[in-house]
């Protein structure tokens, strides 16, 4: 075995985490009694480029569990849970290389590490390692991928119409029971949950903006509601622009929000959708936070080129002092805040993602040679049954369809 | 011109109608102004069988000053505005066949009646036209049609499938447009707003149990949560009864929610999904809608067949007394109770929905000859068009996006 | 036994009325079904000023059962529900002076013609009839009386500061179970219910002003969210304002709220909260609407000063077209928009006011000639005993406190 | 200058929490820029039992640089922020007797201390410095006090009805800029955020069952319900239980709601609220929270009494495993969860509170000698002026009303 962590000593705290995960994760822990009895995944080597925290530690846990050979990487230099990876090193055997603050350099050197293990199998939170391995040319002995998020999805959707993809990707974002969840419900409260431990101040009253209206914005959208803030929204598109009035949300452009707001959420997956012209435009002490997966919402740089000085007045928050004495706050580095200044998604909502991931992953080997070089949605039929499997552990009874209704909804000849 | 309504006295208060719709419909008049210059459906025959709403009414003229020669049936006994059937006779020379309070036969009648114009774009809402030109073979002419529903689209999918649906079809029903704001926020009001006007109870208090958690009934669930109810959620699909759950709402089954509920909204496109069994077990002085197409989904002739007197107690409101003395409130026999009690959809859903009629219509006309006959997706630049033109008359001013942002969202080599 | 309604033939749908409203006001039917067996009201003569709906049908019945001698007027000219008013006529034996579209003539008339009963209880909704027994000096009899509304009891607590009151009055509006649930659930309901019947909008998308953030205006305000508008509260009271800012709402002065606003509803119980110099700042198609007790809070001559025409487009919507052609649209000429275009509060509100009138008009009685002649508050056993027959009748059960937790919330010696 | 704290050496720290808090309290400051100037209360001895956190150190830093000389201690064993104690001490000449952690003996020991400093106004938390002036007879020089809760005010007016109180106190809880605010947005927010760091679990579909319906409970319910929750309400006021329905939470009994939530929130002000017997009912996983000023809500004794074995998961969630293997998780140990497991009250509320502290303690100062010793309400005109000087400091413009609208206020003769 092999790892490059922070500290083996941290190993048993990460032990109690994993517990904690694992109480919160009935749909995964389900999967994982199940596969622990047949070992499905026996000698398969899996990469994983993932947030490393509790969550995909259970997650990690499970594949290992079901016979796999499994090493991982960070998807983030900031959201490595150290006690977590060193507990996944000690107790389990997963060869990890990861840290919280790595550098740029020892992000990709620790992708590069993880190809060492000849991965049959790859899992991708942003599509780093995808392109990674297309860069290298490392997709020799690999049977697919999976992908977790929007931003991956596109990247790799691009690959797939340049016809330079090399081998099939399951995309996990798009399960029904990832997307509508985690990014809305998931990083919806984690958003502002990490905004609350950077700042503490209070939502009740503030005037919220958040930049962009995918699911990722609608959820914390929904949220600085539910807390009580004034919520406007900027979005690009007139469809979602529209819906987001017809929830009654205030809409603007950017640059009018600016000159309003008191807190900004970025969630667009763009570049600079605040930019230094819009910081330029703002309160003093506006607070500027990020829950797209990559620091580029916020121009970072832009900001620290109008600032006379800058320091870290609470853990996360970095004071930044324009010309003329007016205080921006920005949280995190600009980088996932829910990540970097929280414990990112709660447990509950990775037990979706992380089901789908485990159910892909089974469905990939058990496919190998036989599915073409494409981007695919993650089958009907593992969507449906990581729902049933989330329902029955909270003890929830749906409705069943009589026959007569399940062929009335085959039906077109009935009217009136 | 021919017609056949109710009175066509009632003009003028039809026309009064007409203007307060035309007020709030914008992005409808705004293509008005624009087609009534270049006549672009001169001399083409249209044949709707709608909703007669004043809504229907900016359409059908709308049409009608674009050139066309139009004639319109109801797609419901019940949802005939009488006075504006008459303003459209009267004032724009529109075939109309329908009244209020229709039977069965004069519903098939008036939908023969139709034909006799020898549409060439037929515009439906439930599929009851579509399949009425399959059953008598009368599409020799047909450049094409619309649909306006849910309901009509999968029954003409299932005619696509079996490969006997013989001209285009575009599913206005699917445009972003449309379903996504139509069936949520056009029902979700305007079925609470029949309730309210059948009955007149408070929601504040009141177990209120919505079946079918689709748009409509997610839109329902929402605004009875907003007016105080404690909302509960009956759902066949795991992952919308997932989701429901997610966002706080309680789910049940049937048979469970059917002793606690005071009020009852039916929405699933289904048949029975209220059945005598579940009446059988409901509370005294329970109350039952359906805001589903057809009056399928509340099993009337049980309920009837269970009651020992019926009687009228407010309009739109049956008693219904069981023989142990329980009393169930059926509002408008079951039907639409946003069409049957209130309204229907306020005009500014209309506008949307319609303003994809009447530009799909354009489209449809102009490439009469040059679609396979299959269901057809609104195009996407239609749909945000409409988009545009709502946003503009509503004085809303979007993002617009950078060069540079334009560009990344293109690609897909940058990485953390 | 006189009286004088509109038609007596109305009688027998007024009694459905009345029955449909028994169904949803279990607390006073219970309280009915005690009183109706001692007959605690036996002779005596019980005048009431209240809007003459099927709810306080409910009430007049439950005192005549009582034994009392009833005569009844309405509490504004637009209020009436002529067919209940037969059917009190008719099956219950009540002295009833009310029709829909008194005349201010009649109105007072009306007033007048109550007094010749000899009243020892006055019940009054306004103030307008202990104003009318205190000018003309009746109270000779008066063993004392209510006051149901905000607006009545400040003008009470004013006459009571002059020393000019002459009897007792138990202001119901100041119970817990009267101004927590009446104002804010029922107005806040029915007044938007109200809107809806005059105009049939989509609230959603629309910018809302609410006007004065008292109790109405606070439930009409969370009601309109919940129905997807965008909700602006004007208020004076620096402390109101601060509270409706921390509950997400936007707040500004009149003027600026003015500009922007597509729904005005005003509560404020103030004059001219729209003044003719607000609505010069208004948006073409702006809608006004006045859920307060007197038709003082829109300034409806200044409106009519500044249009050239003006028709009825809808039923209680009037339009008013301005000089520069801006349409304003006023609903119910100004009056309570609730009662005047919708059915007023729904029955289960009315159930706590009216369960508080009875049981403190039997206090009244009990108490002839103990009390000072001062404005009081429903005693607390009688609010308290409402509550619990509501909760009673809903099936729901609270917590009981333990003899420990009893014991210790009297205690101060405890320490952390 | 006298002090025992935790380590001096963290007063930088504590110095930046301090600007940090100063930004989020403007009303407090512009008092604080005006009572510097005129020294008020120059040689005035001050001494104060508060949770000492950033914002008790603005709060204490505005009185000392109004002249006054003053000594703090922490009215809470965990509450105490020891980087803002360190910098109170080091950089404002505070008397700080205070540390995290400190034992029961410690706690009545700095409350001692702080006596010896003699003074003239003390502000208390809880009513425990109070009742140990009382029991100890100290309080010959006193011109009088203020208490900050609910719960030590509750205390005060028992001991002024039993005539032992001896100086007045200002009950600075019953300000309408505190207990409408501070209760219910600050705990609202900051009880679900210590839950939130204490366990990171999805508030999203969880049974969230909040026990008290006062101010804090609302609030509390109100958050959980807008970030997912389903909520259940537990109350033994049937008012505040009619009222928590009417805002469309379930309400049920204790017993019934411990065998279905997933977390519960105390905030009762009343003891063992969960009791023994409860818990015994109690799922799986249960998390259980208070939110109440005493750690007597949840019965921890009969907790730990039926657990076979407990440890530490987290920081502040302690594992309980009952004999038959269900886990109970307690938060903080059954303290205040905002201020154990978070950083209790936002800034923005304090803001409020401690305007209101900062005047009444003037306004004492003023006064002595005059009052009598009794519990008083805050004046009104402190009162409005905090939320004038907020809503300033927000750039909020309220409504002024007119002349006329004064004088028609003041009016009871208009009729309708």
């Amino acid at each position: 075995m092999q790892y490059k962590i922070k500290d083996i000593s941290l190993a048993e705290a990460g032990h109690a985490q994993l517990e904690w995960a694992e109480m919160h994760m009935p749909a995964l822990m389900s999967i994982q009694r199940e596969i622990e009895k047949n070992k499905p995944l026996s000698g398969v080597s899996i990469a994983a480029v993932l947030h490393i925290t509790k969550e995909t530690g259970v997650l990690a846990k499970t594949l290992k569990l079901a016979g796999a050979k499994v090493a991982l990487a960070a998807s983030n230099p900031l959201s490595t849970q150290d006690d977590v990876a060193a507990a996944l090193v000690k107790y389990y055997g997963i060869n990890v290389f990861a840290w919280k603050g790595e550098t740029e350099e020892d992000y990709y050197e620790n992708i590069k590490k993880l190809m060492e293990f000849k991965p049959e199998v790859v899992m991708d939170d942003g599509g780093d390692l995808h392109a990674y391995i297309h860069q290298n040319e490392l997709f020799q002995n690999m049977a697919g991928g999976t992908e977790e998020t929007t931003t991956g999805v596109i990247r790799l959707k691009a690959m797939e119409q340049e016809k330079v993809l090399k081998y099939p990707v399951i995309a996990v974002n798009n399960a029904f029971t990832k997307y509508l969840f985690d990014n809305r419900f998931g990083t919806g409260q984690s958003a502002i949950d990490g905004v609350l431990r950077a700042t503490n101040i209070l939502i009740a009253g503030k005037t919220c903006v958040v930049v962009g209206y995918g699911w990722v914005g609608r959820g914390i959208a929904s949220r600085l509601r539910g807390l009580g803030g004034r919520v406007i929204v900027v979005e690009a598109s007139p469809l979602r622009a529209l819906e987001a009035i017809m929830e009654g949300f205030e809409v603007m452009s950017m640059r009018e929000a600016a000159k309003i707001g008191d807190l900004f959420i970025t969630a667009t997956g763009n570049i600079r959708a605040i930019s230094k012209d819009h910081i330029m435009e703002m309160k003093d002490g506006a607070i500027l936070a990020n829950a797209g997966h990559f620091n580029v919402e916020i121009d970072v740089e832009g900001l620290r080129s109008i600032a006379t000085r800058r320091r870290t007045i609470r853990p996360f928050t970095e004071e930044h002092v324009l010309s003329d004495g007016r205080r921006i706050y920005l949280l995190a580095d600009g980088r996932l805040v829910n990540l970097a200044a929280g414990e990112g998604h709660p447990s509950e909502v990775m037990d979706l993602s992380f089901s789908n991931q485990a159910l892909s992953v089974l469905y990939i080997v058990k496919k190998k040679g036989t599915l073409e070089p494409k981007v695919y949605d993650v089958p009907t039929e593992i969507d449906e049954r990581v729902a049933r499997l989330k329902l029955e552990a909270m003890g929830i009874k749906i409705e069943e369809l009589t026959k007569e209704q399940v062929e009335y909804s085959k039906q077109w000849k009935y009217g009136t």
